[in-house]
């Protein structure tokens, strides 16, 4: 296995940081590499928000799900799917484009966080922790009030990054499911009941599959925050349908 | 700058290949970094189908904005969003999970174009390389019959794989805008039209910014496989909404 590919397997969340901030020189070299993912006919259908002030940190580590170590990361970026540029652009061109539509907003998407997982794995090499908020894509109106984001931008990730520590550094990565859990031949199958079953085997630990199943699903599924981010979403999305 | 980093940097869409197959352990390589990727809670909401039927990648290489290169990848993956294991799941152990929504599928392709964006960069460590298909997500009927995609499934990004040949190696990598175009600090500011003829000045060459963006906008975002991928987009959402 080589270097990068360890790298890979290695890289974990990491959500306690040192009080140490990091220097402009890696910032950079992190923000360039986001920069140089691929993205689809060289567009960067994206607008990266790099959070300095303070009180904006608290008022989003208190709007995504309440989670104050957002607010003590050293650098803190928001990777925002943007088409509001590119109508821009076409429009100060006289090009005449159409409204932009929810493809459009999926490949932006898709850029923007192809574009984020670069930062994440620039910012392991060079010993520094990450995190991903998927709490960005709640609270549209207030997001969209302290962003200050139009129409079309959607904030697709937003991606926490400082030096963990010590105890960070040395807390086990959750296990992923086995290759054959997530693999499946040219065609989707759906997994039967016993699949299933086997498929979440080592969650489970001493409950039985039940009570793991209906305490995650309590807990992450059916939870408020999970209600809340397809609310906001929909409500994002009315710009693009 | 690390090896990794440089190996970010110099990362290029690679679209024709030697006629040489990968081999399952590098295969396997490529996978299992995909699979180490970042991932919300744990929950991995993808499924990886793994392409290796000849007639179906030929049938994929037309419906995907009739591309013949990717018939002739030796390795296809396409990263399905997957909300359908989750419920599957959920319903199984008598959970009662709400329907999924639109926020459960921007976290699902997240979750899927995050890991994508590993398996690119393994490939690229190992001398593979690699081009992401936007276009899968246009065709929703067609899409979902060849590949079986229940309700609760998106294709959110195909990458096809192989080993470059010495011309793709050679090629230049398209030029990104400058950081300072694509960073903003704190909050989203609106790009003046001055702003915007600088940041694709160097798009345009020859022509004026008009001209460029004229046939830049005609091309790609008023073009045929670009409506289409809103209309398919939408057709996918009903799913969810």
């Amino acid at each position: 296995m080589n270097e990068i590919i360890r790298s890979l397997y290695e890289r974990k969340s990491m959500r306690v940081y040192e009080e140490c901030p990091i220097s402009p020189e890696d910032k950079r070299l992190i923000l360039q590499s986001a920069m140089e993912a691929p993205t689809a006919g060289n567009q960067q259908m994206y607008t990266i928000l790099d959070i300095t002030n303070q009180e904006l940190k608290e008022r989003l580590s208190e709007s995504c799900d309440h989670q104050p170590f957002i607010a003590k990361a050293p650098m803190v970026l928001i990777f925002c799917a943007d088409y509001q540029k590119w109508v821009d652009t076409f429009t100060e061109a006289d090009a005449q484009p159409r409204k932009p539509g929810v493809g459009d907003l999926m490949l932006a998407v898709c850029d923007a966080v192809i574009a984020a997982q670069n930062a994440v794995v620039a910012a392991q090499s060079l010993g520094i922790g990450s995190c991903y908020i998927g709490d960005i894509m709640e609270q549209c109106e207030l997001h969209r009030e302290m962003l200050k984001l139009p129409e079309y931008v959607f904030p697709a990730a937003m991606v926490v990054f400082g030096y963990p520590t010590q105890q960070q550094k040395e807390r086990p990565k959750p296990e992923r499911c086995r290759l054959e859990d997530i693999v499946q031949e040219n065609v989707y199958r759906r997994r039967e009941g016993s699949e299933l079953r086997q498929m979440f085997e080592k969650e489970t630990r001493n409950r039985s599959f039940e009570e793991w199943a209906q305490a995650f699903c309590k807990r992450k599924y059916n939870s408020g925050f999970s209600r809340e981010m397809t609310r906001s979403v929909e409500e994002y999305l009315k710009s693009w349908m």
